[in-house]
């Protein structure tokens, strides 16, 4: 982030028509969209919206409520305009971009292989990265891929330690039995990938859209754009970062809580607190996409307003 | 509210191409705001923003961090483009009226006399009811006025109980002495009017921009436009009209969940779960205007998503 861009928004920050600290987080949002923008005084007027999707060997073992032809079904959807997801970037203002990830091949089933090869894995990371508009001016990275839930689940556990049963989820909304079969699968595949490097644990339990969303999240951070995270799966990919590396998710912002059950967890473990908490568990960046308006919302009032000075408003 | 809109709506959001529940909060948002417009596929087009101004009597007690004289400043601020909400009202496509209400003649010091006469209270009741544009599709109701959580926290302590210190906060900022101040105001308004009717403590113990917001969540309820309700200000005026009669805020959703100590002491006197909770405590529609992005993004979703069948997705 660019320190003298972020001295200058605090300073602003303090001259506005308002009490110190009375928009609250907003205030906190604005200055650290001004430091990564790299401007004291900026404007969101380009956001975009990226949606990766995969498909995933281990859907063989029953871990979804739905069947693997739905992801390749739901790409059609939004490539047509009539997920949440469409809405939400319209409503927002955001273009949006779908990257179907070699559907037809889906990862191996990690409780026996590697999910990908380490060409598999590169390339997901590459179009991830390749994705991203260098003008965009905010990052939404969304997903779809039917088992999902589960390989996000198996990562974030390899990552940030604990057990199968922490992390696994209802994730589409599997019942009590479906919850059971995915948390053996997930503790089957932690015990036959013993990975210690993040990206490993990408690589091996997770998917393709898991990486393509990882590359996005760092060549965004290359670019300096700053990404509003989504829920339990872009947050898995994003852990494989922070691990990697401190800081790696600076430029980052958890855009809301989901109702996966296991979100909350690694949010704690990234040390992120979310914009928003409305119960969603949808994906498709779609948490994430309803903080747009949160952040656009924040950097107006930053930008935009009077300082006591402009509007002759006693400071008190 | 419209109960063929509310089943049709409830029946469409079924059908659309997400896990059942997938979209949390949002689902319910669309499904009520639906009802109230009496179409099943509605669309948010016309949001209007209404911040009344009123000066307080009470301020001679030194119950506020800043000088009476910032209300009229601030109005002219309002009326410049220069505040907050004048940033997220256009942020969130909404227009934006101000109605400064006889500031040159304040409310009666409330320790000593009732804040209004029965002609200025149903004078401000009115302005508040015809402020409200019939074709508005969505309301919010903010205020401006140095002392008005003062006699917000009388109004509240009055209506539903309580001590003068389980209602009276921080305002835009007093210190501890201030704060003991502000909670010695609200008990001696409390000891010398003695009321039982929530329209009778709008009148003795709240102000102008408090009784008009009243007015014009009562008109919204009128035309059938729902309403975001902003923070403390305007719940204790909302909630004169709830202790009047049952379901009188039905047409309501709390915008978001203020700073300001006991707002969420009040929403729970209401009923109600705010949209947002980012510790926002400025007033002026601030926090409801922020959760309009919410709801147009919850009822785009609604309205705008495409069904299984139009879709040709599984439904699991």
């Amino acid at each position: 982030a660019d320190q003298v861009a972020l001295a200058a928004a605090q300073d602003r920050n303090g001259q506005l028509t308002k009490p110190p600290g009375a928009l609250g987080r907003l205030e906190d949002l604005a200055i650290w969209y001004a430091s990564w923008r790299g401007t004291p005084r900026p404007t969101i007027d380009n956001p975009q919206v990226l949606i990766f999707a995969g498909n995933h060997g281990v859907c063989a073992q029953g871990v979804s409520a739905f069947p693997a032809e739905v992801t390749v079904q739901m790409v059609a959807n939004f490539q047509h305009g009539g997920a949440a997801i469409n809405q939400l970037s319209k409503a927002f203002g955001a273009k949006m971009d779908v990257y179907p990830l070699d559907l037809d091949t889906p990862t191996a089933d990690f409780t026996e292989h590697p999910a990908m090869s380490e060409d598999e894995c590169v390339s997901a990371l590459q179009t991830g990265w390749n994705a991203v508009d260098p003008e965009a001016d905010l990052l939404v990275t969304g997903e779809m891929g039917i088992g999902n839930t589960t390989a996000a689940a198996a990562v974030a556990a390899a990552v940030y330690g604990g057990d199968a049963a922490d992390w696994a989820g209802r994730g589409t909304g599997v019942d009590d039995a479906g919850l059971q079969r995915k948390t053996d699968v997930v503790a089957k595949g932690l015990a036959r990938h013993r990975v210690d490097d993040p990206l490993e644990a990408l690589r091996c339990l997770g998917g393709r859209e898991l990486a393509a969303m990882a590359g996005a999240i760092a060549a965004a951070r290359h670019y300096r754009i700053p990404v509003l995270l989504d829920g339990f799966i872009c947050c898995a990919a994003a852990g494989c970062l922070a691990k990697a590396a401190d800081g790696a998710l600076d430029h980052t912002v958890a855009g809301h809580l989901s109702a996966e059950g296991a979100h909350r967890r690694l949010l704690d473990a990234i040390g992120k607190e979310p914009l928003l908490s409305l119960g969603l568990r949808l994906g498709e960046g779609s948490g994430a996409a309803l903080a747009i308006g949160v952040l656009k919302g924040a950097v107006a009032c930053h930008s935009g307003m009077a300082t006591f000075a402009e509007a002759g408003v006693s400071d008190g």
